[in-house]
């Protein structure tokens, strides 16, 4: 944790003078942070953004820049696709659960072309071009992706498929030429920025608002800033994965995953900031578990099996997916079961062969499963995949074929030996105006919260993208919202 | 929610005078509140005990009055059971998880000799026989029962198997005599209760200790007291079951289940008190989900199946452990497959029948699962069933027999439509002296809590009577703590 446990919460009363004065207090300069500045300023506010880190840009710099969007985006309609917003709400609502929350998915969906010329705006380039691989694209400055289980089964069925993977045109360093063009346009707009500059508490007038912040930078010691915010307070700070003692508490199914996904400022400060002045922090168990497997594609020609050596899962899922059942339903630990023919090194991550098989009975036996469980579970699958089918998890027909060309290999997808990527999805609780709720839905007057501060539109099946895509969405909305009260 | 937001944190500055003064402030008179004022009045304390209802005991008197309870208790001797610490801890730490905390669990275990006598003196009384069926006797008045997954795979190989649901000696209302004799003896320890009476708000020193709270009486409005705790509050105030707006956005899972174990009392405010003054709220996600089936034991001879038609747990497990699997793991979709030779009517709630076939062909294509899927999951079962193994989930060898006499059926284990009973096990993060936890790790000087208010030893993996269990447990450390700082 952060060393000492000074309160995260100072009675406005208790605070002698203010040092300085703003309209809009926004805490974190990610991508929420500097949506929430542009709007702010836009609104005609005066902006003062707090970053901890000696430069603006957070853990979505650092991303791959995806941002999900759709409903007929000029980028998807110039590659091809067809998109409703009806049609991106419904896989959301189907893929964002369990309970995901339609109060902020609805807007999220009907609004995506306008915020997709909101960001196209501030000077981010996207290509339209489309990226047929399955996994996101590292190696191209292709404008769209699949990134998500849109396309697969079972959400095909539920909703009509689009790609939304929005990126950033360039090849490497996409998360970081996104946040270029919102930092300059915040910047360009007067906003003022305290780098190495940490919130160390909310101080809070007697009707329990908001009004300002205390603000710290760690390199000068003993001077702390008092700073008041006329409209109120943006907490967009991050997530918490890199709090360990947080994602012990809270999300202790994260801890067994290899990579965390974020910076060290994801300590959940922004969390704590809220909880400290009675907010609500919803969902705190949930997280982006990705299992990162493919490219090779060739590879979701395999079979996901777990301890017993049952199948649980089309291996065409999107990585997000396949990290979540894994580890969420089966307890981590599962294998990947190929064939001579199909197999390949993963392009990413290693991943370890553990054992192999002349034959399925040798490869069980290597694994100590029960025996005849998962010959039984080849077997079914070959039968039905000599006819391109897969009546059990519908993987798509391009990849089902039969697995039988000796030898046989696990690949091994135990938690603790593979790499699964985390970070963290719950947080704050928010309405759709990116207003902080109390445990019983109140809004607390003054403060505002958005990205992975938040528990927002991803709560469980998360696919990429949708952690820039709501923190810049709600970020806005934040901005606008605190700008108005000044 | 509760209707008015009034905020649950008031300064102590703001208190003009205090009404009314005592060593200990106990919120709530369940099994926790209890013990908690019977330990701080026996260490001449002055106790105060407020409760909501109209009457002591809340939900531990409605409940089955099961105490988890080893490590070689007299009833354990008595009944022939050898049962160790060592045995008990590996137990709860296998069980309870993911990520129990040992720290909690270590001194229950430790001391849970010690605290089966500490419940006799209090006249609890206990008969030394043991119940055999496999589920709780609500029939009998025996002392002794499995009430977990002691005896069963895998925990059987894990640790030594012992019974420890330790039952007052009662046929019907095993909760209400356990509640009578625990608030008997608070009782003629000289403490103050007062009924109809809820906790608005905690009241905090400028330094964040807790030092009193803001006690009303519902039925009198406007005649709110001021109380003041010299040594501390203890909160004992239950879970948040019947909070419908919390169960939403913490723990979606259960809203899902058709019972709700508790009283309206359990609508979450001993935790929304704690949260209102600092303290972290932890594994809000979890809860006992029992999937009461059984008995008749008979049917555990059939087959837990999942919606593709796999099985997913050896159905010797206990109810507990068979509702978290297949609510957790498998969406809530699930049938128990049996045949005519097995097929009995469930005792304690209906489970409808859903498909019927003469063959499993036939029973497959009725439920609609995947072609051939079922049949081969009998098919195996019933080759390995013939010599009494089963080697997927080593069910217990007494249940395991072939299913081949037709009709087969499906009774319907999906959650919307079978009894599933639900409460939660989210709560305050205390530490193993009871006191309530900051985000920071630190306790919060003067406030305690114990039972379902918060997170205790049962994380997951409830096996029944560790509420009771870790309510007494702790709660009696919260009010000797308490009473200490007096």
């Amino acid at each position: 944790m952060q060393g000492t446990d000074q309160p995260l919460r100072r009675d406005e009363r208790d605070i002698s003078n203010w040092d300085a004065e703003c309209d809009v207090l926004i805490i974190g300069f990610g991508v929420a942070g500097a949506s929430a500045a542009i709007e702010a300023a836009a609104a005609g506010a005066r902006v003062v953004v707090v970053e901890r880190a000696g430069g603006p840009g957070g853990t979505s710099a650092l991303s791959g820049g995806l941002i999900y969007l759709g409903g007929g985006t000029p980028i998807q309609k110039a590659c091809g696709f067809e998109d409703t917003a009806e049609d991106m709400f419904k896989y959301m609502m189907a893929a964002c659960g369990p309970q995901p929350d339609a109060s902020l998915i609805e807007p999220y969906c009907n609004e995506s072309v306008e915020h997709f010329h909101w960001i196209a705006k501030q000077g981010v380039p996207f290509k339209p071009s489309f990226f047929e691989g399955a996994h996101e694209p590292f190696t191209t400055d292709d404008g769209l992706t699949y990134s998500g289980s849109e396309h697969v089964h079972p959400f095909n069925e539920i909703a009509q498929p689009a790609p939304r993977g929005h990126i950033p045109q360039q090849v490497s360093g996409k998360g970081g030429l996104l946040m270029k063009h919102l930092i300059e346009s915040a910047q360009s707009a007067g906003i003022e920025t305290r780098l190495n500059s940490r919130c160390d508490a909310l101080v809070v007038a007697s009707d329990d608002s908001v009004v300002g912040a205390v603000i710290s930078n760690p390199d000068a010691p003993g001077g702390s800033t008092t700073l008041r915010a006329r409209g109120g307070v943006v907490l967009a700070a991050g997530g918490f994965i890199f709090n360990r003692e947080m994602v012990h508490h809270y999300a202790p199914a994260l801890e067994r995953c290899k990579y965390k996904v974020g910076t060290e400022n994801d300590d959940g400060l922004g969390i704590r900031l809220g909880l400290a002045v009675g907010a609500e922090a919803i969902r705190m168990e949930t997280g982006d578990i990705s299992l990162v497997l493919f490219p090779p594609n060739k590879l979701r020609q395999g079979l996901f099996v777990n301890q017993f050596g049952q199948r649980y899962l089309n291996e065409d899922a999107y990585m997000g997916r396949c990290g979540e059942y894994t580890l969420y339903h089966q307890e981590g630990h599962a294998y990947l079961i190929v064939d001579d023919q199909i197999y390949e090194r993963p392009e990413m991550f290693p991943v370890e062969v553990v054992a192999v098989g002349e034959t399925v009975a040798e490869l069980e036996g290597e694994l100590g499963m029960p025996t005849g469980q998962l010959q039984q579970t080849l077997s079914y699958y070959n039968e039905h995949a000599a006819r391109g089918e897969d009546p059990l998890f519908r993987k798509g027909a391009h990849y089902v074929k039969p697995l039988d060309t000796p030898p046989f290999a696990a690949m091994d997808l135990r938690a603790e030996n593979t790499g699964y990527s985390a970070f963290t999805l719950g947080g704050l609780r928010i309405d759709a105006q990116a207003r902080v709720q109390t445990a019983s839905g109140e809004a607390i007057p003054g403060l505002f919260a958005a990205g992975r501060t938040t528990s927002g539109v991803p709560k469980q099946g998360y696919s990429s993208g949708m952690s820039i895509g709501d923190g810049s969405f709600f970020g806005r909305r934040a901005g606008r919202n605190a700008a108005a009260k000044s």
